[in-house]
């Protein structure tokens, strides 16, 4: 029997009516990229909104059209969010810093017909503009004093753009669980995949994000979201922060330690997120400066791992951290790191233990760890195993790829390897690509590396599983010394011996003159392990 | 183009399996009905739900079979709630304090095969067991040592019969629009209606209860629902309390201010829910025995407008009053008047006058006011016209009734009349059977009849509206005065006058020995409108 209950599509644009209704005055603060401060407020971002989609309608965008943003967080990138989504079309916002090559091959993949972007990206877009054919117009963020001379098809000025119509336009109507929009993940391997969000999707994520342990901001809020909008969703806040009518301060292009602390400081903000490199620029700011932010609340930090000394400087402050994880696949939340009951008493070292996990996650993200074949494993906050997650906002497939991403369960393998403790708090301890198999057993190669960059002459360390013919893998650890220092094998496996289960011991320590990133700063594994092919260990014959 | 996210069916035993996971070990607390303090927590609720649903199973209970509960709130009462639902049987709560007769016509209409209930209410089903052939088994929520001998059909106590399953079961699959649970809505005129919550209903509206500005309990909270889980779902609290890991203290079946008090007090209760009469008999308890509740942060009011000076005596605590308005219908949280950003630095009498509104909907909820004709009215908070709702937690249709209940918008007409302002904050002014039509303009009689009562010599006031041949109706305040007082219609008038608009004016004032009231202690207006029927105004020649 169906329950009797009215049929209320979850569709993005009813957020934005939402807030133009009963929080319409409530600001939206952006440093622009021309520069100066712009304020408005959601009654008339959502007016602007239906411009946008009255607009896309008239240009002949429809239902499952996509249309690509490339730009900062700013009031007009909200704008168009709304507008694209509202009439069915799919957002796809992309990531500049990605090589121009990338950005091309994205925007062919998806078939992008109009590109929305900031002044910053114009030459960029230029340089790639003869390889994206099914791109049919630009519209750049600005008005017509600001824009500039350029060769992008069919460019215009956005102000000019949307004041050609009058916005006397309903939104259309559809399934909730039409695509809304669309964010490719640039993996170290393969091609660019494309996660298609739905309406649906949005709407639930924006709900799990405002409940009072994962983001959390209300109405008297302020949140400043650092996390761009073209980073996987901006975790969110484009859709919670208007859902609770939570004044939003957007950063535009300028994301350094000063910029960032002025617009939290004058706009006295009480919420904001972002990845640590932001964290620690304005943490050095703050030091240098001696400067405070007695408003501000809560920091929520994902992207990567947050340092415990950045942890405890935040909470010496007296602010709330929560470090959360997450994936494009995922909405991106995953996991926030709030104090449940149970530790909200904690203090000192056994609070940042906590804070310094993953977190736990909320209701509409299921979690568990499993062996490679599949078996589940104790939540005791010592096994590791592959991290699978379920939920209405985690991927079910990628765009255009037919291989099926899901177990037999319907869990999606986030190529993450992790604990997770009784009450659900978990830590990452590896990607499950570098994890090393060792008789049946694993070993974290990011625990190893923590330990032996903490010997006073290491600048840097990695771990790789190397073929054993006893154990399949064991660990060998590659070190690149300090400038001008001098260590033997014996001296780093001596540090370590104590600190670590005896058989987590590296069989071998080797010296490198440097050790390879990827663009985003991470350690190239699979280039370590492509020049370490032909090693063999001391110990491989014993 | 549809997204490519999950299909992850919205299904209320997904949240206690979330709590159990999660916040396995948060503890539910209750007075039971047999005496002393109960304690349980979330894994171990699970646990016995799955016993439940499983013993339901054998008892050959299937998809869209009504199972319904007589019960006051305590953890076998939760526990059935997620057993019945698990199962796709639909868990229908019945009002104990109805009229006997009220229960035998809704058990029937609801077709129910099955009641679980409390020692309590063992007596009344028992007069009325020979009225209702569908119950085939009555379970008693009580252990061996406590059931009593009675004449119900296969009558068992809840602790053996779940004791003949081990409870290794797996909840059905099924449409998250499933039926999951119902509750009839007992009007004063016509037949009780059957609302019918679907899974999907339920769990979006513990997502919207959970946002700070609404419920906003976390997992560092406890919260005492005073509201029963037979009163409109208790407030949703059944459900978003586990799924934040919020921990629950249930109070059995005293609600008396002396054991109100003593739970809030010995569990540090930090949120907790119920109506007017509740916080009275508190207030009054605290007051005789000088007592504080410094743990106490927030007071959630609803099922009638609370008194200013009952708003001030929580605001003087410290504690954080929310004044709830909902319906049955609307699962049942409508608006929830916490102060929006703007208000947040408001004191003394203007925040009471805040607090004072019914509050403003959360996302998810919509709503307008409009004239008879349908004409959407303006949100300036002193228009005031029918209080329409839409969302996907609200009723599309009753049970069993063909008539259907929207408009063409698909919004349902909740029957009352309110002002709503330009921040969404709603007042309501009548209901609209009472509100009086003069000219096209509504006057409030709740307004009239609140100003009234503040004469010193009145002791209740009803105000009606009367056929004029002008105005088409006219106020007629109906007057009880206080014991042994006398007062003439003029020196009421005298005393109304200047305190409203002019043409807000009772056209004549009558004196009546009582006034008839409801069940509920409503004023009965069908009644007084019948008594007044041949009555005319002496204005109406003129």
């Amino acid at each position: 029997m169906r329950g009797l209950m009215q049929d209320w599509p979850m569709l993005c644009h009813r957020i934005i009516d939402h807030a133009a209704m009963v929080h319409g005055e409530r600001e939206v603060v952006t440093r622009s990229v021309e520069g100066p401060i712009h304020r408005t407020n959601y009654a008339e971002i959502r007016a602007r909104s239906l411009k946008v989609a009255h607009r896309l309608d008239r240009e002949g965008i429809k239902l499952g059209d996509r249309v690509a943003t490339i730009a900062w967080n700013t009031w007009r990138h909200l704008e168009a969010w709304y507008g694209i989504m509202g009439i069915g079309a799919i957002c796809h916002t992309v990531n500049p810093r990605l090589f121009p090559d990338q950005i091309a091959w994205i925007i062919n993949h998806a078939e992008d017909r109009i590109v929305m972007t900031d002044l910053t990206f114009v030459p960029i877009l230029e340089k790639i503009a003869d390889k994206v054919p099914s791109v049919e117009r630009y519209v750049v963020f600005t008005d017509k004093a600001h824009m500039p001379q350029t060769s992008l098809k069919n460019a215009v000025a956005y102000e000019d753009w949307i004041a050609e119509v009058d916005g006397n336009f309903k939104w259309k109507s559809f399934d909730e669980n039409t695509a809304a929009a669309m964010c490719y993940t640039s993996g170290t391997t393969g091609d660019p995949k494309g996660v298609l969000y739905s309406h649906r999707s949005n709407v639930l994520h924006s709900m799990m994000a405002n409940n009072g342990d994962a983001l959390g901001a209300t109405s008297k809020d302020t949140m400043l979201p650092v996390v761009p909008l073209f980073h996987a969703n901006s975790w969110g806040i484009a859709f919670s922060a208007p859902a609770m009518g939570t004044k939003l301060v957007m950063p535009g292009a300028k994301l350094d330690g000063a910029s960032v602390y002025e617009l939290l400081s004058t706009e006295k903000v009480t919420f904001t997120a972002g990845v640590p490199t932001v964290w620690l620029m304005l943490l050095q700011h703050m030091e240098k400066e001696k400067l405070a932010l007695p408003y501000l609340k809560v920091v929520i930090c994902g992207g990567s791992a947050m340092p415990r000394s950045m942890i405890k400087a935040f909470v010496d402050m007296g602010i709330d951290v929560r470090h959360a994880w997450g994936m494009t696949e995922m909405s991106p939340l995953g996991t926030v790191g709030g104090l449940q009951g149970q530790y909200a008493h904690l203090t000192g070292d056994e609070k940042l233990d906590v804070l310094q996990t993953q977190g736990y996650p909320p209701f509409m993200v299921e979690m568990k760890i499993t062996d490679d074949a599949g078996k589940d494993l104790p939540w005791d906050g010592k096994t590791f195993g592959r991290l699978k997650v379920r939920g209405p906002a985690v991927s079910g497939a990628y765009f255009r790829v037919d291989t099926p991403i899901l177990d037999e369960n319907g869990y999606f393998d986030t190529g993450d390897v992790a604990t997770i403790d009784k009450h659900g708090y978990m830590r990452i301890t590896d990607r499950s690509k570098d994890v090393i198999k060792s008789g049946g057993e694993w070993i974290s190669s990011i625990d190893l590396e923590n330990l032996a960059v903490g010997h006073p002459k290491v600048a840097e360390a990695a771990v790789i599983g190397v073929y054993h013919p006893k154990w399949d893998e064991r660990p060998l650890l590659i070190v690149q010394l300090k400038q001008g220092e001098s260590a033997t094998r014996e001296d780093i496996l001596k540090y370590m011996d104590g600190k670590i289960a005896k058989w987590w011991m590296p069989d071998d320590v080797v010296f490198v003159d440097g050790i390879p990133h990827t663009a985003t700063g991470k350690i190239l594994k699979t280039a370590l392990r492509d020049q370490f092919k032909s090693y063999s260990f001391p110990t491989a014959a014993a």
